[in-house]
């Protein structure tokens, strides 16, 4: 499936945007955020490494654009949104104890707990300082901007601490695991299309509607990740086969399998949950039959589509021009049928 | 030393406003914001409990009155530098491994080190969001300050990464130890008084005066403290003597000493300093003894009182009521005589 025009066509703006952001000078602080960024490596080189798909800043200059506003003006906020999400992914490896990302340590594992909790605070402020410092918005709309951003952080972060509390709790329903990544994962993700149409636009129902399409798309992104999560193609995700059961992460399949099993199915997930020792192979094959038996596959397909319809049919109220309303029903259908 | 008016006559304004900004629901993160601030014990039971002496929203809401505004209008500004601030000793604890904060276990000695980095993340968005989500600031102002506040934090990380780092090397001067502590503790205290200025006045004179006069007064105010961290009375400060040597910081104090010793005094003290067990009452007296060889506390005391003296000279450009002039002093005399 072909990545839609709207990821690459404001990426050149995006990464000097980003860079520009972080141009704070060369003390180690300012290091660490690049290298967490991919721009540099471990000895402080610059590289040449592809980063990630920038899905919230694109959505964010998309939102703008199809409002009816010129998508470089919401530059600010896409930056800053990208930065707030980099910190929140610095802070989730501390939390989380991942020692990788993109194939390279971790910026805690290879500077300390410490400096980790640092660099991920100095993204976090250096994502407001963006979107504030910049002249280019108006003060009443910088300032209803930094307001959507600063409600969408304090969600994500609730999100976050509902997430650990689950992780620990023996079981989640699969209603409150959505309403958890609706703001762990879908409050930044609506966040970034809601700042793009305020910026764009100045009609409520645009606005709105662009807000409720973005809320859509957050829960079906999320939706899809832990999918590919579980049944995702090695070569396609970059990380192996079953690869959130191996980290033992609760995640939809898994919340859906705990929620519904029974029996002897129910007996072999709770006790591989359980296990002290890493899982083997067998262990894999062994949740995956449960997944299968239970049809949890066919479960998560049906919530991503009823996401996927909600959210063009959020925009059913307004008139948006022919081509963003295209290019929304392509992002959809994208973030549904993703395959990495 | 009795405590300056200025820090007494906007407690209930500011208690009210601290409240009001955490007062975000039943979650367990506000449960642990609640708990840190001291108004829940353990078992999430409203305390009687006092707080600390809340000096940076104090010091905001003064700068406003005294710069001619009405000091009431920097509440949301006062009450966001305050929450900031909390940030920043939440995440400190985590770094420095301190089990204890005003004699009850530290939010991640609680809760662990996950839910103590999201606590302070929550805190930090929450210190934004009390600044831009209130209607009492026009939005241009409101923008203004918000960037003094980034800007600000800024700095305070920068400030943190270089403390770290400080600890980590073997020597350190006191010139730039000096820097450091300007942007880890000083940064926040000018913001604050520079927010303050801004809210209060439209007189860029004034407002440079009173962020300069902030500036000297965060020097101080840090001085001061790692003076009292070695010299100051168990009874007055809460803390036992010798704290800091308790903790091997290397804090002005062992700063200058480690600068200045030669000789046998200086072998102790890096050999002190090096141990692996913890340090006995003879270790603390042995310090103590070379600290006096050298005139460390003189030193000190110079250091404060050159800041005092520029802290007061910064606002003889501006014309303030001589009431506000007063209580300049005041704050001056406080900050540099101050025993707790």
């Amino acid at each position: 499936m072909a990545l839609p025009d709207v990821f690459t066509r404001y990426r050149p703006a995006i990464d000097a945007g980003l860079r520009q952001a972080l141009d704070g000078g060369a003390s180690d602080l300012y290091a660490m955020l690049r290298y967490h960024m991919g721009w540099l490596d471990e000895e402080g080189r610059p590289t040449e490494g592809a980063s990630g798909k920038a899905v919230r800043p694109a959505l964010c200059l998309f939102a703008c654009e199809a409002a009816g506003g010129v998508a470089e003006q919401a530059l600010p906020a896409a930056v800053a949104i990208e930065l707030v999400h980099n910190f929140s992914l610095i802070h989730d490896d501390i939390q989380d104890g991942d020692t990788e990302r993109h194939h390279h340590p971790t910026v805690w594992y290879r500077w300390g707990h410490s400096h980790g909790v640092n660099a991920g605070d100095a993204m976090f402020v250096l994502g407001h300082q963006a979107l504030i410092a910049s002249d280019g918005l108006a003060p009443r709309t910088a300032l209803a901007v930094s307001r959507i951003l600063t409600r969408a952080c304090a969600e994500m972060i609730e999100g976050q601490v509902l997430d650990l509390t689950f992780e620990q709790r023996a079981s989640v329903g699969v209603e409150e695991y959505l309403r958890m990544i609706g703001k762990k994962t879908g409050a930044l993700l609506e966040g970034s299309l809601h700042m793009g149409a305020v910026i764009g636009c100045e009609d409520p129902a645009t606005i709105e509607a662009m807000r409720c399409f973005g809320n859509a798309l957050g829960l079906l992104f999320q939706v899809r990740d832990d999918m590919l999560g579980v049944w995702g193609v090695a070569e396609r995700t970059g990380k192996p086969v079953g690869s959130d059961i191996h980290r033992r992460k609760k995640s939809l399949p898994i919340v859906h399998a705990l929620e519904t099993a029974e029996g002897a199915g129910r007996e072999r997930l709770v006790e591989i949950y359980r296990k002290d020792a890493p899982l083997d192979e067998a262990d894999i094959e062994s949740v995956l039959g449960v997944l299968a038996d239970l049809g949890t596959q066919q479960v998560c397909e049906a919530i991503a589509d009823k996401q996927a319809d909600r959210s063009v049919a959020e925009l059913d109220t307004v008139e948006l021009s022919p081509k963003a309303r295209r290019e929304c029903e392509e992002l959809t259908q994208f973030l549904l049928k993703r395959d990495y």
